[in-house]
């Protein structure tokens, strides 16, 4: 059933969040009319400041994620939360499990929640993410938070959507090397310790500190990360989260960080739109037993898989794939 | 520098461990004679049977990929071993830190070990493993053991290259909800409750058994995955799983399966190269401004990514991705 995309797209605007809800459905179900919804939100976008929240499990995301939409109520602003989960297949307006801090603001018209699955997604978390974000930023959002779930290489590729990425840690040993291996510390454009009221907080700012060579001169105009202590539960230390994320902001306006920034984004954005649909369209193959009749060639051993791929990519493209 | 293709294959094919190290290398690292190294091995090929072995950390992979390795020597079998790492960025003949046990092999002329690492690998796993298979296939091993490292997503898509997939547990509470969380529990074909003088061992048998349903009836003919305890350290059960890899084998030899496996597999491979060569011809367009102009245009928004992927998609293959 087609739905009226400019009146939905309106109404969503107007700030009704069931509208918000739907549009999100529409974009992240890859629905008939996702072309026709991106195309009617592309001139509304643009305006949301997107900040990705990224750590490992039991550092207090939610809980800081929560904390920040508290903050930036206050100011007055309009947030929007993308809760990102890469391991579930589940999505949807419910909430997560574990967000029942977040349920404080469930009835707050000025704040949309949205947890998105992306496993098993065709295209996965860079193809269905922008897409959200997108439909909260033209629904009129200032701020877009997205948290992530669990720490691995996706996390790093949401963080890779946002405008400003923070990376929270919590006290504790061996969690500074943890994010280090998972590539998440290099990612950070602000660093928050949360859990500061616990032993090891000073040590754990001073190890990040030490690890990120922050004591180290930095060329005038560069931007050196800082390091906020919160105690997110309380609430402590979380305006001064958003002023470090005000900065950056600003400091990135400055120096034309951010459009350069969101160029980027878009430019990956076209590209895992692209090369998903080349996919589809190889994917289409399996239907009519090309690939089969490749793949059988193969496993007889009457031809390599270079070779097969050569055909697949010139019976698409026109001209073969080459080297 | 070139290197002489098929007076390597030769040599790998008469046992020399440094020639099949060299082709797993070209193969490995997107060498310009990686077509010419698969175009040689193709007809080679398709002998092996190749064993993958997944389990989530602690459950003994690699004592039990050592143990495998001493039975399947024991019955004059060439063996090679792959120890895929997804979380690394080193590759190479060195075998990783952990794998001590596995040295007792390493003088063994029978034996090729092999560590591999994808992180950051363009098209990753699915596109690196199947190629070493390969080599490690047409070089002469009668069986080729697929170890991963770590547990998640992409150990499924190892998995998945197998001819035979065998799943490790050990005893301990949550060790099963872990497996299924990540999507391991169904794709054995044995499972194998390794550390079996631990407690719990029966325990575990039991929680496995129910959630795979193994005591529900089945259709005459299908495959029932067995669960062979073994405590791999001492080399207790090893022969039982051996046993059960050839079952399994067996069955499906003589129910086609074994071809109908290869054939989806060699599919998903061209499948892979095909979208990997298309990937790289759109990354070629990040030289050329066509992408960037295509970013800004949507940053400012008078244009959708939709529209924009279009726009690539369509210089790419001559018609547009449509929907």
């Amino acid at each position: 059933m087609n739905v009226d995309v400019p009146t939905l797209v309106e109404q969503a605007r107007q700030g009704r969040p069931r509208a918000v809800a739907r549009l999100i459905s529409l974009v992240e179900g890859a629905s008939p009319q996702l072309r026709e919804v991106m195309a009617a939100l592309a001139p509304l976008a643009g305006h949301a400041y997107v900040v990705g929240l990224t750590g490992s499990p039991g550092v207090g995301k939610s809980t800081s994620t929560s904390a920040l939409v508290s903050a930036y109520r206050k100011a007055g602003r309009r947030v929007g939360v993308l809760a990102v989960d890469p391991s579930s297949p589940f999505s949807g307006g419910a909430l997560l499990g574990d967000r029942v801090r977040m349920s404080e603001h469930a009835s707050d018209p000025g704040v949309y929640i949205r947890s998105m699955a992306t496993r098993g997604h065709l295209g996965g978390l860079a193809w269905a993410a922008p897409q959200a974000i997108r439909v909260l930023d033209a629904a009129g959002c200032d701020v877009v938070l997205v948290e992530t779930v669990g720490v691995g290489q996706s996390e790093v590729e949401i963080a890779s959507q946002a405008d400003t990425s923070v990376v929270l840690l919590a006290p504790g040993m061996g969690d500074g090397i943890q994010a280090a291996k998972a590539g998440i510390l290099e990612i950070g454009d602000v660093y928050v310790v949360n859990k500061a009221d616990r032993d090891g907080a000073d040590a754990t700012a001073r190890e990040l500190n030490h690890m990120l060579g922050l004591g180290e001169a930095r060329a005038p105009g560069d931007w050196r990360p800082p390091i906020v202590k919160t105690v997110a539960a309380r609430g402590e230390g979380v305006d001064e989260v958003v002023e470090a994320l005000e900065k950056h902001r600003a400091w990135m306006e400055e120096h034309g960080v951010l459009a350069e920034r969101r160029t980027a984004r878009a430019a990956r954005e076209v590209e895992t739109i692209a090369v998903t649909a080349l996919r589809e369209k190889i994917a289409d193959l399996h239907g009519d037993r090309r690939l089969g009749a490749l793949a059988e060639r193969i496993t007889a051993g009457s031809l390599d898989p270079y070779a097969a791929a050569d055909e697949l990519v010139a019976g698409l493209t026109g001209h073969p794939a080459g080297n």
